[in-house]
């Protein structure tokens, strides 16, 4: 791959971290001359019963709502995903509350919101495979959809919360440097949400990936980590976007380290323990544009970067007289 | 502008850099609900008689291989517009060599390439002002035919050598921080290069925009002063590239300080004296993507950017209840 970039009519390493993604690309879909097809944002969305411990800012009823604005194309999911020539899909894997039928809405609902972790696990065993399978399957329905490219997001209120405590489990980082404002700073402050998170994983003190997310995840959490598998079964290239999105990483990780370097970060939020997680990963995101709204905002503008990369594999002109493999 | 997104469905300020665009464009085309129309990138051509001292690693015929490259679409100009769903438009400003006749060639020559500034000037006083009098012409005749975004880029053996030079007079920063490898290293070392620099600006110690630009520039960076120019009596979005393009935007500034909050900066380069230029215009550029390949790669990336603020203007969801100004 490397030769065969070098060989493009530029001079050599000009193109910078495109240049990189045209070997991920590469090594990903295992071609030189890779034809990605569509590109899909990924939205998963559900909801969290820690919500009742006053963790948020805003309600559970935030999540249906903002489902709701991205399926009649009008959230910020929506005009991230126009700027970059992507579809998007929103993913009901747990909201608490019904949405109506529509073209770009995948109905995997696992139950109406996950149980408040600070008394009992968020999901059952079951439930968690069940999320995960739901999202492997995704990731499979939209390879046969045409859709190469996959960029994940995130709907959750309250996701912060599971985000933070679930790779608090896996990393070993002091829940201080995870917790942050999440969508807003909650009426009760930071140090509220802090003390509710060291409680409940005093409850429940886990380490294993599976058991953070069956403990303190979130459905929208568990298929996005599906999606996850299945696009790497199916190789497809994955764009993660910012702190929820990252946290899902991790667990994935946790799971199953080969997927790592399968894993593409498209935008640094100023989310406080995005860094950290990002740091844990050894991952350095595309973009940097202080976003934090969620929604794959950031995977989705991080599209463009990839397009470029696959125009540099099969449309720019090669150095004359080289003659790269085919 | 501000409270207009403020009532915006998602959390004050969560969109980060991206409602700073926003805010930008309303204020650029002085409406709440811009249509900005479509994106063109510009790429002006131009050839350095300082090439004759040794200061590059390619000679200049190379300027217009890559300029037919960009005219066949096999350029990294094209990959980066099609990521951008933008339209390229080649500007021979002075190109050394003709170009057959192309759809996307605007024809400008001023000149087969300036002079060797190390004994002369680049240019006299009048292929200055005819420079930049056609790029004034050139954003006015995009604007008619519906762009109402331009990135501008450049392509031109020596012109690292002419931007790091024109800088040095106006800015007053040393050439040592200006002077870099530009596309290449000189066979004769980066130290050659600063020498014939400095004995240059001996020959016409000058501080002025325009007295920098006439002894030390390219027709192709005179050319791209003028697209500004044109853009900002013209009301379109401007953005800038990487160090030749940002060289260009100090002897814009040079001339008229008002066009300064008028530029948008695209993308940081690794080329070594971008950095300081940055720091001189007070700007932060919106990718860091480590390009340095020139032909506005780097502009044309951040189109979707734009887009993006575009959509948070006209097309994202309200806050119920509120009543933002129509």
């Amino acid at each position: 791959m490397r030769r065969r970039i070098d060989g493009k009519a530029k001079p050599i390493g000009s193109l910078g971290h495109i240049e990189e993604l045209a070997i991920h690309i590469g090594l990903v879909t295992e071609t030189h001359r890779s034809r990605l097809g569509r590109a899909a944002l990924a939205v998963f969305a559900g909801d969290h019963g820690i919500v009742a411990e006053g963790v948020t800012a805003y309600p559970s009823e935030v999540s249906a709502l903002v489902a709701q604005m991205i399926l009649d194309g009008r959230a910020g999911a929506n005009i991230a995903a126009r700027a970059a020539a992507a579809e998007v899909f929103l993913v009901d894997a747990g909201l608490d509350a019904g949405l109506p039928a529509a073209e770009a809405l995948i109905e995997k609902k696992i139950r109406r919101g996950t149980r408040n972790f600070l008394h009992e696990p968020a999901m059952t065993e079951q439930e968690a495979l069940s999320a995960l399978e739901a999202g492997i399957n995704i990731s499979a329905r939209l390879k046969k959809l045409g859709f190469g490219i996959l960029a994940l997001g995130e709907i959750g209120i309250g996701n912060s919360s599971a985000a933070a405590i679930v790779t608090h489990a896996v990393t070993g980082l002091p829940l201080d440097k995870l917790v942050g404002m999440g969508a807003g700073c909650p009426a009760r402050g930071l140090d509220h949400k802090r003390q509710v998170l060291a409680r409940a994983y005093a409850r429940a003190p886990v380490r294993s990936g599976f058991d953070a997310l069956r403990e303190f995840g979130g459905f929208e959490m568990a298929m996005l980590i599906g999606a996850m598998f299945g696009a790497y079964q199916h190789r497809q290239i994955l764009l993660i976007d910012g702190f929820i999105a990252t946290a899902c990483a991790c667990i994935a990780v946790a799971l199953e380290g080969k997927i790592r370097d399968y894993l593409l970060f498209a935008h640094r939020s100023p989310e406080a323990g995005h860094g950290a997680l990002l740091e844990w990963l050894d991952a350095r995101p595309l973009l940097d544009l202080g976003m934090r709204l969620g929604e794959g905002t950031g995977a989705a503008l991080a599209i463009p970067l990839i397009r470029m990369a696959e125009g540099l594999l099969n449309e720019m002109a090669d150095l004359p007289g080289e003659h790269p493999p085919p």
